[in-house]
């Protein structure tokens, strides 16, 4: 950032800050609401200068220019960052404009099937051949010899790897393990319909049972960001790796991951949260049939308009990594995620009233350098004795998360997710950095 | 048809023929496989020429001038009409041109919300909108006071109204019944998993158990076409109304349908299987919010896409019907399914080896005339004491159906789908014509 004229800077400040306000007039008079969640639907807007902040400094505005601690907040709505809703990545498709643009005629979709000689018969082509290359340029997963498996979401596809799993016969539901802190959904969705195929087992580190079980390894892990290893010291373990997470906007690609059954998804790796879209790479050809099988039951497959589009998006990711005159989409995400987990670890330094996790540094083969782990969710504690920190935030902050209770875990931590839109991101900043009185 | 000058009708038939012939030679150079069925995945090309077939004499070919007994069939391959593959639609839609034309950003569909007021908060409002409009215009279903909840296809909303309304104590599992025949799926569905919170309770013609049942209602039925009404008679069941068929393509609208669960898919309406989108108009508060909870564990929400996409086509749709100069989609589909049904119901007749059911006339309120009912499906009888009827049009016709017993019925019955392109239409009415030696 020192390289550019302070002039410049400023002046596009100014050309920044009037977009803003027109887009906030606008807002207000069409009284728009601007996101939430399903499960505490409070309606919040946001009126505060966005405060665009990235690493290499090819942001308009200098993140070194904003003092969090001194913007005067004259907002006092709720922010809402209890689900990874990924809408930091918003910009970065609308700055690419038209190439990711869809054109989808009105006689398309009316089949249910997508590619007959293929095992998962739903798979649109294009979107299996994407997939393959996205893994390939990124090497973050083996894809030779994998059958793939796309679901509505990576939740459709876990619950397919349970179906495709566990036992049909009459030997009772198998146990499903993972390490605490896991993902707060995976036992609300196992137990959900007390199937007698499967059930949570809890946390796969005091899991003590005999005989076969699942474990989930969430690596980088959701909540807590960490890097995964199976836990429970057993040969009949059958493990589903969920690999989310594992791109480089988010930590060191140290090798292409070589399991049984990996679970990726659009949310997480391309943003596109709204499209419905997961896939699985699987090993053993059985269990993508199985998995493929559930999937029909539960959906008769999956939609083919998102299919083409998240192909649309891997295709446009995979280009920009071949691109050396301009940024790729993963510089692009991993100067936002370096720059949002700089300050947050700033402001945890500074004021000492909550904790962040420390990441070792590794070296990643896709970008060549060495780096922590900068992942899509804060596992954040409070400090100074606060017993329930999601209350705390809430009642005292206006910042909505999720406790750490739901995640097998104490209550004085809490997720907050680290994707949200940047005025989102700058405002539980700043309330986070101030004390509680001079906040609200 | 009579009045269109015979040359004119064969030119027509020229220039098609080449067209057709025009395709298949481009089908077959690039190795396309035409479609198939995930159950039974045999390939099949198609080298028939296309006969198309309409009541109102607004197709190319009369199907007048279609003997089917002497075609000449120079193709063994084999016919797939096991699913509902609704491709009998894609003509009308490619004729509609570019009205149904999607134009989608790359920077849409990142947050995984629609609309953070609604229940059903994942949910596109311009869909729920044009949902109320289109059952407004044909008047099968009241949407006044109702909740609208979407889903990945009406499948994922079977499931979801069991979540619903099956209790989540101790009481153990509920029976769900359905009378037979029922659609094949109901019972693979509900017992896939095991679950604890529900089960398949068969027949619900014979079901005699005390205490609280789920009944599925399916009318239009599939597979066999009649309309339906709840045969439990007791105080204590719960209706899920499933109405896919329940258009005027298909039945004569009588009335507007006012029951508290009802089901509706874009697949069976509009033709648009393979965006997999279907909606439920639900009466009670509760069961429509913990309907939206299960396809947040499910899938968290719908294909955003997907449900623009056909909120486009519904648009379509309703706007046709009030265009006095143009026939409708409704009286397009209408007249599709009319000749489909004369024709195969004069093979019948003709040949005395197979029944098709006789359906009364009714009343149709949206398009104000008497017709008979003219289903999705053919609940087709094998005559000439053939046992099995699926193996028999297997291996003499290479048809696939789906035997009766997959519906709780009789083998001798086979569902067939009457939603085929025009193509296979004909090679299936075709080979059922003639007798087994002459065929193949």
């Amino acid at each position: 950032m020192e390289q550019i004229p302070r002039f410049l800077s400023w002046r596009n400040m100014l050309v920044l800050s009037l977009a803003v306000n027109f887009s906030l007039i606008l807002k207000i008079l069409k009284g728009e609401k601007e996101r939430g969640d399903s499960w505490d639907r409070t309606v919040y807007s946001s009126i505060w200068p966005v405060v665009s902040t990235t690493a290499s400094g090819s942001s308009l505005l200098s993140s070194a220019s904003c003092n969090y601690s001194k913007i005067e907040e004259d907002d006092d709505g709720i922010i809402n960052l209890k689900l990874g809703d990924p809408t930091v990545y918003e910009r970065y498709w609308q700055e690419m404009g038209d190439v990711t643009t869809m054109v989808i005629p009105g006689w398309q979709s009316l089949s249910y099937f997508s590619d007959n000689n293929n095992l998962c018969w739903f798979l649109e082509p294009e979107l299996g051949k994407e997939i393959v290359r996205v893994h390939k340029v990124v090497g973050n997963a083996v894809t030779q010899d994998r059958f793939i498996v796309v679901g509505t979401g990576s939740t459709q596809l876990y619950q397919a790897a349970l179906y495709a799993l566990s036992p049909h016969d009459d030997s009772g539901p198998l146990n499903v393990v993972s390490a605490a802190p896991y993902y707060s959904s995976y036992p609300l969705i196992t137990d959900c319909l007390k199937s007698g195929l499967y059930r949570w087992g809890g946390d796969a580190k005091t899991y003590k049972e005999e005989g076969p079980y699942i474990e989930l390894v969430t690596s980088p892990n959701n909540p807590d960001g960490f890097l995964r290893e199976p836990v429970v010291n057993s040969s009949k373990g059958i493990l589903i790796h969920d690999l989310a997470y594992y791109w480089p906007q988010y930590t060191p690609i140290t090798s292409a991951a070589d399991h049984d059954i990996m679970l990726f998804t659009a949310s997480k790796s391309t943003g596109h949260a709204g499209m419905r879209i997961g896939w699985a790479l699987v090993k053993d050809r059985e269990t993508a049939r199985k998995m493929t099988e559930y999937i029909e039951l539960n959906t008769i497959g999956v939609s083919k308009d998102s299919q083409l589009r998240v192909a649309k998006v891997l295709k446009a990711v995979s280009d920009s990594c071949g691109n050396e005159t301009a940024k790729s989409f993963f510089e692009h995400s991993y100067d936002a995620m370096y720059e949002r987990w700089k300050l947050l670890k700033q402001a945890a330094k500074n004021t000492k009233r909550f904790t962040v996790p420390d990441f070792v540094s590794q070296r990643c083969n896709f970008f060549g350098k060495v780096f922590e782990l900068q992942p899509a969710f804060a596992w954040f504690k409070c400090e100074e004795g606060i017993v329930d920190c999601e209350k705390f935030l809430r009642e005292e902050k206006k910042i909505l998360t999720k406790s750490g209770k739901h995640f097998g875990d104490d209550k004085s931590y809490v997720r907050i997710s680290m994707l949200d839109r940047d005025i989102n991101f700058n405002i539980f900043l700043h309330r986070v950095s101030v004390s509680s009185n001079s906040t609200l």
